[in-house]
């Protein structure tokens, strides 16, 4: 795919990105978006979905379009030589991307970049036709883990897959200024066009609240998390929860508000996977303006490093102050 | 759209409906579920959902898709000389079709129908991208207003609008043993195949069980839904609420198991529709060896005749033993 296809997202992406980011502005970026709009064709076009029957290297059940998802992303890599590492929650080890075994751009100077993807999220509510996700991380280097995931992880793509194909796209460099969020939508054909700018979680007063709390039976054994779920109804938050992380984040995203919480309790423990959830979520909601802390910790899901790929933590993410008042109600 | 083009569901069709309803069965049930795909192709291609800036009738913001799927409907209808009325939520009055005007099916023995529709239901989460459904009924003779529900409305759709294009389609033809749930699926050209037969919810016991309190903040002022809400949670139900009727519905006939409440309380009215909403998700819930009863007074849905296009209620439906312990726990 060339500029010229899709002269709004050049231009955007122009105006964001320096040269010493061509790679990054001109060919990892629209072509990552491409193949969330690949991913999305294939979808629309697997009327019956159906068990593959094989689980996933983490013990999930893997849906055939989960194999597809991965299949389109994998190819699309092969397609960025600065695309040099990558690894995905289907197949979660760190490997040299094809296109980049011959040359070694780093010793160039040239940009090196690593991929950390979730090709579908939200298996669970594919068989009802449900909006689903795909989440992705672009890091810095020829590895993500044993970074700083505040420096190195440099931008993140949230893939939506509803009614119509979108995706929130997180760009922040650090040493300059280049802190953004924006949404783009796609065509038919494949032609993507930035539908907001600038993605940004409101300010108080809020005229509606909403709450997403994830694992809820957990509640059944965690008195805190109980009494957090009956505050919200009792302060008349409005209840949106799919169980699907994308659309969940999301959603927040698009209303303005939101606060979104997967706990972490005694008898329930971390799911979501460090590297191919939790941080490019969080990238996504800081640049939007808000928070997202790791509910086991308290700490922010961008503080420590990642060691391993199948790290796993809560989440507790969306506007700044109500981030807050959760981790408060529910670690203190 | 010829019966050629889609033989697997002429097939179907052909084995489930008699000579006698040949047009319900050649080109009514088609031409909706062909409307289906329209209104799908719409919403695809409308990257940048906007504000019409117009309430529709019942003082609901009006999304510009909301129109378009609207018109997608009005079409079909002029296609179909059996459906001689139609009305909807966003035209809540019941007229004759233009294409029944010159002829009178009825007087010479034909079928007569009347098609009453919610062309979008889900405004709220359009933008955030989720999944969202129109809710077609159908019903026997030249009006849907006082007629008794359950011998008059013989068929409901229920489009689903998501990753992919489906449809719940029930059938229930009083005097015959014709009661049935099935599942469709669209591929991008417009056809579209039966990909479940029998819809069924399952018996117990359940492997996992879902519930979706709709309006949950209403749980602020009734002490029987908050106490109702929290019973889910102690016995480890699995929460899914999307705030989309139709895809709320249809996770649970996919999943097999799913109690769904719109609650009717003291402060928080009725807001479902009857003849839009209630009757058709009713009649899909009922053919789908579920149950579906009005919260406000724990009757039947279909068990009341509907003498206005506004009359509104509350639901509570899904599998019927969950049904029967709700409407227990609830309005006791």
């Amino acid at each position: 795919m060339s500029d010229t296809q899709n002269p709004h997202l050049a231009s955007h992406l122009q105006s964001l990105l320096p040269d010493s980011r061509k790679s990054l502005r001109d060919h990892v970026i629209p072509k990552l978006l491409k193949s969330i709009h690949d991913i999305a064709g294939t979808l629309r076009t697997s009327p019956s979905v159906t068990q593959v029957g094989t689980a996933n290297a983490f013990g999930d059940d893997q849906l055939n379009v989960d194999v597809l998802a991965e299949e389109h992303i994998r190819k699309t890599i092969t397609q960025c030589s600065s695309i040099v590492t990558a690894s995905s929650e289907e197949d979660p080890v760190e490997k040299s991307s094809a296109s980049s075994s011959t040359s070694s751009p780093a010793a160039k100077g040239k940009e090196v970049y690593t991929l950390a993807f979730d090709p579908l999220d939200g298996s669970s509510i594919i068989a009802p036709n449900w909006t689903v996700g795909t989440i992705m991380g672009i890091w810095d280097g020829p590895s993500a883990l044993h970074q700083n995931p505040q420096e190195k992880q440099i931008a993140a793509i949230l893939g939506v897959f509803g009614p119509r194909t979108t995706a929130m796209v997180a760009l922040r460099l650090p040493g300059s200024d280049i802190s953004t969020c924006f949404e783009v939508g796609f065509a038919d054909d494949g032609r993507f066009e930035v539908v907001r700018k600038d993605v940004k979680l409101s300010q108080p007063p809020f005229k509606t609240r909403y709450f997403a709390p994830a694992n809820m039976r957990a509640a059944a054994e965690s008195p805190a998390y109980l009494s957090l779920i009956n505050h919200f109804i009792k302060e008349k938050y409005t209840l949106r929860y799919s169980g699907g992380l994308v659309p969940d984040v999301v959603h927040a995203l698009v209303k303005g508000h939101g606060v979104y919480l997967s706990p972490v309790t005694e008898k329930s423990k971390a799911k979501l996977r460090r590297l191919y959830e939790l941080a490019p979520v969080a990238l996504i909601v800081e640049c939007a303006g808000g928070a997202a802390l790791d509910s086991a910790t308290g700490e922010r899901v961008l503080e420590k490093n990642i060691e391993d790929t199948d790290e796993r933590g809560g989440l507790i993410c969306g506007n700044g102050e109500e981030v807050e008042a959760v981790k408060k109600a529910f670690l203190s």
